[in-house]
């Protein structure tokens, strides 16, 4: 094994591999179910007459971007300047910076308009607006600001009937960084049927709506009106006020999206590779190389209707093995059981799984990139690896 | 700003600066506490007459490392082949990987045993004992393997009295291979009081005493007889019969082991600053730019007496605030929020807090590196920064 196996380094080019090769455990994208959840959403969007912002924080991979922008480099959401100068350098030039503005992160801000980004921010806040302000004269050019309006009380923004609205968009205005309003539906992760999912969708873009509506009653602009999550974006039958449709999630899938309902186990873009080194038969475990650094911590499905544990176990194909549950982990090892009735799989040492996730973006967080099956078809039994995609990391 | 202040780049070595300096999120390790920690366990190990292989799978920083055995380096514990080849570049070559062995990654274990590197490896079953016999054979040097052994149903490892102990032991022997016994008595993390930690770590000792014997008894070799975890590490009396002990988490200490008292909040050597970004005072939230990136989804202290949400809050200095709690937590946003009954402290935008973690295992794996506060004193109201120690990640 040479060290350009290690994940973390692209493979050779001249190293013809499969997931049977690199060290585990190591983060695998599913090409195809990409460009499959890519191409369902970017339907729903157009027929919805709304272009897409898509969120580039759970892949963070300038390759998954193109791929679900293949037009682009089109209008992009991101969760760190890290990102946004990542993908500006990349040729992405419509960068929303979708966490509240801190003011100490402006200069960053200002270096990449200087470049010639439209980057625009995030805020709430009169103080933050005024920071925005006074940043924006300080450096000669209109920093563009959304004002975060809350539709269901899952975090930051005012509520669309706030006074304090009107007060944020004047003092945005007068440095002319008013760019709009922005919504996020939070709480339609908790929202477990159709029906409640598109409930969630209306709120949402009433409260965008209605925010917008307000700051033009008071004589300001409010070009852009942005919504969106994934199940939000999945549920959403009528967009009428919105200019543009946020998520970010959908493009890998996780267990916790599955188990609302919004996607199918099929349509899980990523998973963990990881090997079984050893069993517990006296405890009906199977012990893996794959723990929490490799998965994380997330437990979203503990509080849905099924606990998936720390994620579900497919072969190295893809395949779901039934019943067959993560259930617990450490830093480096992970505790494969089956579930309460059924019969444990007989698994060798060295057997390569690979493991669905609660929650994609924590659990693609853990690593440094992804190896690609797309379409490479087999070799010695195992899939092709057609190529690496590194992530953006940090701050 | 320039470039050299996001988080995962080295500070230029002419700017001077303080925690209110770097962009948010970013990880802080207080060096005069990591030396009390230090410290405070070398004297246990002292005492106990039994040599300290630390684990650095917390920090995974050479520099920590280097702190925590000043006279080193000695022998270190590893939670992944990468800190193995990481800490081999910096001189250290006595490395037990505390990992049962994937035979897949016997080529890597070899190469730092050519590399001049004593590479100790762990397993419990014939099967992998096999491989290793097999690998030691064809690489002409013999792998020094342990057996894993297991004193309390936690994950892996052969019960001292299981007849595959000796079994295992003669397969290793063949090849020269066998070094030693293993324990980990990983349900001490849920030991809540000195004397249930005490009884872990004779259970602990025993476990692995009687398994060496076991070995001996059939005529093999038990040399290396190695015992640890932080909890049982502090609470050990008597040490008889064990020949190394290994501990990781204390170098940095966290909410869940002050939560079981092996530590006081006051050991907390790291922390994650953050910056206020709004407030919601109809909720009774203050919002902050550190979510789970920056935090981890670890919530390791929910199943304690007192549930410390995503972590306790301290000021700048890293005075604990008393009563105010990391409630909730989104990828880049953290929620404040103040215990039943107490009220909320006015923290302004902008205002940069600490927050101490649950689990550091968790939350240090989060960031690329931790800039570092010891000794430097205060400059504009800010604890002056002196130095930053990267991490090692991936696998």
């Amino acid at each position: 094994m040479t060290s350009d196996q290690t994940p973390g380094r692209p493979p050779a080019p001249d190293a013809p591999r499969t997931l049977a090769d690199p060290g585990t455990p190591f983060a695998v994208v599913d090409g195809a179910r990409l460009r499959r959840n890519a191409r369902r959403l970017a339907g729903r969007a157009r027929r919805l007459g709304v272009p897409l912002r898509q969120h580039v924080k759970t892949a963070k991979s300038v390759e998954v971007a193109r791929i679900v922008d293949d037009a682009g480099p089109g209008p992009i959401t991101v969760s760190t300047l890290a990102e946004a100068e990542a993908f500006a350098d990349a040729g992405y030039t419509d960068v929303l910076y979708a966490v509240g503005i801190d003011p100490h992160k402006l200069p960053r801000v200002v270096a990449l308009l200087r470049r010639g980004v439209s980057m625009t921010v995030l805020l709430d806040g009169v103080d933050q607006a005024a920071a925005v302000r006074d940043a924006s004269r300080a450096a000669g050019l209109p920093i563009p600001a959304l004002i975060e309006v809350d539709a269901d009380g899952h975090r930051g923004g005012l509520p669309p009937g706030a006074p304090a609205l009107v007060e944020v968009g004047r003092v945005l205005d007068a440095a002319d960084s008013l760019a709009g309003v922005l919504v996020h539906a939070g709480e339609s992760y908790f929202a477990t049927t159709p029906l409640e999912q598109r409930a969630a969708a209306d709120r949402e873009r009433d409260a965008a709506v209605t925010a917008a509506g307000r700051l033009r009653e008071a004589g300001l602009r409010a070009d852009v009106v942005s919504v969106g999550s994934t199940p939000t974006a999945h549920a959403a039958t009528d967009l009428t006020g919105v200019t543009e449709l946020r998520a970010g999630n959908y493009v890998f899938f996780d267990l916790v999206m599955a188990g609302i309902g919004v996607c199918s186990l099929e349509d899980l873009a990523l998973s963990v590779v990881v090997t079984v080194i050893g069993h517990r038969r006296d405890r009906g475990w199977i012990m893996t190389d794959g723990g929490w650094m490799a998965m994380s911590r997330d437990r979203g499905t503990a509080s849905q209707a099924v606990d998936q544990g720390y994620g579900l176990v497919a072969d190295l194909d893809g395949n779901v093995i039934p019943d067959l549950v993560m259930t617990a982990a450490s830093q480096e090892h992970g505790t494969l059981a089956a579930r309460d009735g059924t019969e444990l799989p007989d698994l060798p040492l060295g057997t390569r799984l690979r493991i669905l996730p609660n929650h994609a973006c924590a659990t693609a967080a853990q690593h440094r990139g992804y190896y690609v099956v797309d379409g490479g078809g087999q070799a010695a039994g195992a899939p092709v690896i057609t190529g690496w995609w590194e992530r953006v990391s940090g701050w």
